[in-house]
């Protein structure tokens, strides 16, 4: 209710979208990374015109609904993200708009579009969204736009118990963000609109727009503190709320027919941005034949041609570790596959992640982006263009690429979406006694093993590593892990072998929805 | 060797402790946070006497040495915490910080300490890193220094590629933290002294002293660049390094003679300092009994007299959900022993945390933070004085109390030095299915059950949950988590039933050092 205001401004005027065609590719982006306040995107999906009626509604939190609390791509149409844990829809966010440049860059007048995100003081809490905002503002990533809904209420109580020495703005400033802030954000729609109009303006930045907000704002005795963060108002709460909103108590499940007009005009103005889209892509067709076949190919989840023809072979009287071999193979793959890009943790050299003469991303070298980019610990393949835009494991990553468990939680996320992003994870277990036990993740095979959806390959040698990269560049439904050594190891068989069988990669049953069903 | 001048100061005149005591309880804390430099560490534990000698340093990273790549605390007497995986042993720091100040407010004249943390770029990019500051700055722990070794140079690299636009200065002062800058830390010794005893001389607020070095200070040709970070000079290098700061490039493994002498100066005062303690515990067991027998039952590792016989217990008609067993449960332990406190989520309404009217540790609060404090997700009773201190785990909590794997990680340093921390894991797996499937951590319990020294119990009910506290409360070997349903479950057993079986708590084997050996 409190974030209610700044969402109709967005969606009711800036943002770009197709309900008919949610996964149109050059929409913008909307995550509600505060995933817990889930029925306000219900809520906006339906008015919207997206395929979520008011019985799905009515299904809130039910077995198998459109509705679950969280919300899931999977799920429902029209959500970009899976987001709940605080701070994983910012995350995604950063990657959406690094996916947006790169893409831009790549296939100019065919991608272009903005990222929003509203996020919470729980989420600005999280050290995962600081990671976050850090790379965004290292690369200057002008389109995204964080809608901060700060009402200083946690499910706890105020906020000030944990959350008043620190100046989130003043913290982003210094990540190198613009910052613009809302003072009355329950009624000044004109200053919501004049703050987001500043930040699309900018594109030099992202963009954190402070909008201090009451939370359950209208309910007479809740508003504005815990009580209404985690459970509903109650019947007569939620009737003297719409009392004072200016709502019939007596009326439910109602839209005002003002709003649903100024619904149905903003979905005819997306029918059009959609047609245009397709219009230049046609154009393209014709024009830029090569641009509009690359672009297709990716839409498409196609590899190109001969994708995997340079990759290495190893004889018998090899003996190297599989993380070089993993190194050898990537490059082979990024000279054929210009999707294939990543994050890294400044760890490359030791992870043998990097892609030589490829370059990185930075605010300097766009273009780059748009081949191959980024030395990298972990590393996904765009098998369509939602996934490197939903991909967004990059600000996620560990800094330590020795740890799986520290980003095991982001790869929990992943496997939600079925989105077949490729971890790389080095220096394997008691080969790397020098480094003492914090080093040597000896329970981490393990635990990634019983992890839904998640294909673990730790290949016996070289050969089997080249093996493992192929499965996991034809993998869609989800992601991979590579489990390599920082040790020499001999190579045990010859090359192109027999392929990975699903029984060598995961000891647990694959019960997740295949990816998004829109 | 970047690091080094700024080592020496802090350790000849500043740093409080005991070499021959290395455990002396009111010594100063030291982290080296960068535990990559651990050789730093060990040089100067070298210098100043502790039990770590020339010939343990000849064994740098060799097996069952004293001086393993990273500094383990188990290993080596003087190292205060496991660090390595970055941003850690900041985050350990902060827990120390808390732990001192609650420990001074209830043991004044005993608990008087400062906690010193050596931290990198590589740190300070980590989000555990950000979530530990934030706390501390909203705690104003004062007596907590941290020394920002800023080389910009990372393992791949200037710090440039990815780390450059964040003004990490501005950031902590955004987070409420005192911050002052030395130009000069490769020369200026006379300004790091100055900045520390700025730093000491601040008590509101924790202080970030930001220490411009130079990487491999001192080599000819690899200083200033990412050649210095992860491997060894070599010989050439490593003689024209010595050439270079005035030392014979002949001569191995030597120290000053005037090294030696301030550093047997400064074990002296250490000593002193020792006895003077000493002294006043024993005056405090004339003048205040009470509390020098509160302290010294702390130190003794002991539970104060009938601990558990307020636990409640459960008949065969109730029906409760584990999570508010436990609750009962730790609010029943809460009032008899008073070192029984820990961190929280702003979720302890949800987890059934909240130990009621013991109060919050707050700016404002400091003398409540000696008794019990803090509504908790995860919460730990200091068996010995040590161990709130080293526990540190508040900073480093999951946002999230429902996704174990977050704090996985920490959960894997927590059992290295064998700390006795609880963890409180609510909602647990199917039984929450509202909430959607972000929120069903079905893997999550075999993931923890495979690591080693962890140990983990699943109640089956109410009275099976009080067990499960009492056997986290007597063990001292390390870590203990409790997986607690959201939802109601039958009574099935009578109170006071057969204690946790080691059997039943673990699937993996306990070959892990059993805590620090000094």
């Amino acid at each position: 209710m409190g974030a209610a205001p700044m969402a109709w401004v967005l969606w009711s005027r800036y943002l770009t979208m197709c309900p008919t065609d949610p996964g149109w590719p050059d929409r913008d982006r909307f995550v509600l990374s505060a995933g817990h306040g889930s029925m306000l995107l219900y809520g906006l999906l339906h008015l919207a015109g997206y395929s979520v009626s008011l019985d799905d509604i009515r299904s809130f939190r039910q077995w198998e609904s459109r509705t679950p609390g969280h919300p899931e791509p999977f799920a429902t149409p029209g959500v970009e993200a899976t987001t709940g844990p605080l701070g994983q829809g910012a995350g995604n966010s950063v990657g959406m708009a690094i996916a947006e440049r790169a893409l831009r860059a790549r296939f100019p007048g065919l991608v272009d579009h903005r990222v929003f995100a509203l996020v919470s003081d729980g989420d600005l809490m999280e050290g995962v969204c600081c990671e976050a905002a850090s790379l965004a503002g290292q690369l200057g990533l002008g389109r995204l736009v964080w809608l901060y809904d700060q009402n200083d209420v946690t499910l706890d109580g105020p906020a000030s118990l944990s959350f008043s020495v620190e100046d989130v703005a003043a913290r982003h400033r210094a990540l190198g963000w613009h910052v613009q802030t809302v003072a009355d954000g329950n009624h000044d729609l004109d200053g919501i609109d004049a703050a987001i109009a500043g930040a699309v303006a900018e594109t030099e930045r992202p963009s954190l727009i402070v909008v201090k907000t009451t939370i359950g704002y209208g309910a007479p005795t809740k508003a504005g503190k815990a009580a209404a963060h985690g459970a509903p108002l109650g019947a007569e709460e939620a009737a003297a709320a719409k009392a004072a909103l200016g709502l019939d108590p007596e009326t439910f499940f109602a839209v005002p027919a003002g709003v649903r007009e100024r619904c149905a005009e903003r979905a005819g103005e997306g029918e059009a941005a959609r047609s245009a889209w397709y219009g230049r892509l046609e154009r393209a067709r014709t024009e830029a034949p090569e641009q509009a076949a690359e672009l297709e190919r990716r839409l498409g989840n196609g590899l190109p041609e001969g994708w995997d023809e340079g990759l290495p072979a190893f004889g018998p009287g090899d003996r190297l570790a599989t993380r070089d071999a993993s190194g050898k193979a990537m490059n082979a793959l990024a000279a054929r596959i210009p999707e294939f890009f990543g994050g890294d943790a400044d760890l490359s050299c030791s992870t043998k992640t990097a892609l030589v003469g490829f370059g990185s991303q930075s605010q300097a070298t766009r273009a780059a982006a748009t081949s191959t980019t980024e030395s990298a610990s972990t590393r996904w393949r765009p098998r369509q263009t939602e996934s490197p835009t939903t991909a967004g494991s990059a600000p996620s990553l560990p800094r330590s690429s020795v740890l799986p468990t520290t980003c095991a939680p982001r790869c929990g996320s992943r496997r939600f979406p079925g989105l077949p992003v490729v971890y790389v994870w080095t220096h394997d277990s008691v080969g790397v006694g020098e480094d003492g036990p914090t080093h040597q993740p000896v329970e981490h095979l393990m635990s990634l093993r019983v992890m839904p959806n998640l294909h673990v390959v730790r290949p016996a040698d070289a050969n089997e590593t080249v093996e493992a990269w192929r499965h996991a560049l034809r993998r869609t439904e989800g992601p991979t892990a590579l489990v390599l050594t920082r040790q020499k190891v001999p190579v045990l068989t010859t090359p192109n072998g027999p392929p990975v069988s699903s029984a060598a990669v995961t000891c647990s049953g694959n019960r997740i929805p295949p990816g998004r069903r829109w």
